[in-house]
């Protein structure tokens, strides 16, 4: 039951030594989706050891280039390495002009089926499900058109109360019925068990947030509202906070009062500015609004567990 | 008077573990030229410690994505660091379109001078000079418009005879025009010594050539003669030869047949399949044919000295 963030790439506009630009994956029970796809992407997914063939989606949240310039380095690339899979590409209006016209100006061939959905940003829409998850937009502000991610977990089904189970002796082929469907049991001495006695309420479901690159924003407070982990970007310290509005970029502070406001279980900053060698007091200035902040290191997995003793 | 090839990345179409896509740097008498841009061009040269605001040309020889995908990066973090010296661009026809489409899709803005030279990669001609250099076109027969690009150094001055200087007592004053203008020089005694007597020959010029991608072809024989460097692109090894025509690519060995035919001083191999995870034996077919040859080694700084003592 996987479900775990791992940045690739954690600084800004201008990649520095040993800080890539935006890129990150995030594994939800073994699928793969890389949120950003700035420069390099294709290299940092193989030196982190991400088979890159297992990504099926790839959501994209503004055509800045420190979020996107890896995007046809990767998209050619499976072509060469003979990728037959389909591909689904999410991003605001213009990502489709973006991707075809460099698919034809660096005359390439793309033999795989190739998605490209152009959204809304400025609506909070259901954009993606599978079976496990679903997945909304967030709508952002930002110098240009740009959402951020929501994903959740899918309601999951009941789990068998297994001492249940053996007291009245349940066989086995009725347990999928159970489970399943809710299917009541009725013993060998005629007694009707309820489906409510034979199992225990679902294990909750978990939310990651995506929120890069974007201004102090409360409009999507409720949106995010106690996800379990919310990224959110901050570009600058407090004492750069001109240079954060001129920007619409946040600072770390206003990171931690969003994070505060909509009450999610942990905040991870991302997306430092250059001018910074070292970060931690971009910790330190939110962790005095927020405690439970951590700063988003590269390659680091950042895993959120399951509640196994939910009080439901 | 530093003549020097660093290879960026030497791999082919699809990065690697360790081998990145096509870029290089030429220092002819510290001035740096780009050569080619693949995908990660500007990490690379943060990685290896060139500083990118000394590029004020780059080369691009075709627009597969290995070639040209680092590019729109490395002009739009000009920007970003404030660049406000002009940078030129040259490379075939639609190279134009390809930089001015992706500044207005990644809604970039260019604040300096940013001027883009479209060419006809079909014909060897004269593109650019400087103090130091000259650089033409190579032709090159490729699956799309391609051209390679000679680099020659300009004439130098000839230098002064220290110890004619002495012998006849002539002033400092007059060294400057015997040395730039030709000047003869006439003694206390009236007695001319011509120009001639007081110089020695001028060091003789250097060239370097950088070729990929291209089929086998030997008409660019005749354009790189006598270079002292060429950089041949060797994607293949025998075995693959008919891969290698099939994708308009040269074998190791077509690449030494080339510098035999151009009886060029040192041939340097590059642009390696990924499917060759070692490829000393791309350098064993081709030194079977041209002894002089070397393979390209990321990082790895390759030297043409000055010949000091020319039978000129």
């Amino acid at each position: 039951m996987t479900f775990e963030f791992t940045p690739l790439g954690v600084g800004a506009a201008i990649p520095i030594a040993g800080r890539h630009t935006s890129a990150h994956i995030l594994n939800i029970q073994d699928q793969i989706y890389l949120i950003d796809c700035g420069e390099g992407t294709q290299m940092r997914l193989e030196q982190l050891q991400f088979r890159r063939s297992r990504i099926k989606q790839i959501f994209i949240s503004h055509l800045h280039g420190d979020h996107v310039l890896g995007l046809i380095g990767l998209v050619t690339s499976f072509s060469l390495l003979g990728r037959d899979i389909p591909l689904s590409i999410f991003g605001p209006t213009g990502i489709k002009d973006f991707i075809e016209a460099n698919i034809k100006y660096t005359h390439s061939h793309i033999p795989y089926e190739l998605n490209i959905h152009e959204l809304d940003p400025t609506v909070h829409i259901h954009i993606f499900e599978n079976q496990n998850i679903d997945v909304y937009t967030i709508p952002l502000q930002h110098r240009v058109p740009t959402c951020g991610y929501l994903f959740r977990e899918k309601q999951r089904l009941p789990r068998i109360n297994i001492q249940k189970i053996e007291d009245y002796n349940v066989p086995k082929t009725a347990i999928r019925g159970i489970k399943m469907e809710g299917d009541d049991f009725t013993t060998e001495e005629g007694k009707l068990i309820l489906n409510s006695e034979l199992t225990l309420p679902a294990y909750p479901t978990r939310a990651f947030a995506y929120c890069s690159d974007t201004a102090y924003s409360e409009a999507i407070v409720p949106i995010i509202k106690e996800v379990d982990l919310l990224y959110h970007e901050a570009t600058y310290l407090n004492r750069h906070q001109k240079q954060a509005e001129f920007s619409m970029h946040s600072t770390a502070q206003d990171a931690a009062t969003i994070a505060k406001s909509a009450d999610v279980k942990r905040l991870l900053l991302g997306h430092y500015s250059s001018r910074y060698l070292h970060v931690d007091l971009l910790r330190d200035e939110a962790q005095y609004i927020f405690p439970n902040t951590d700063l988003a290191i590269e390659g680091d997995v950042y895993k959120v567990p399951l509640e196994k003793n939910p009080q439901a």
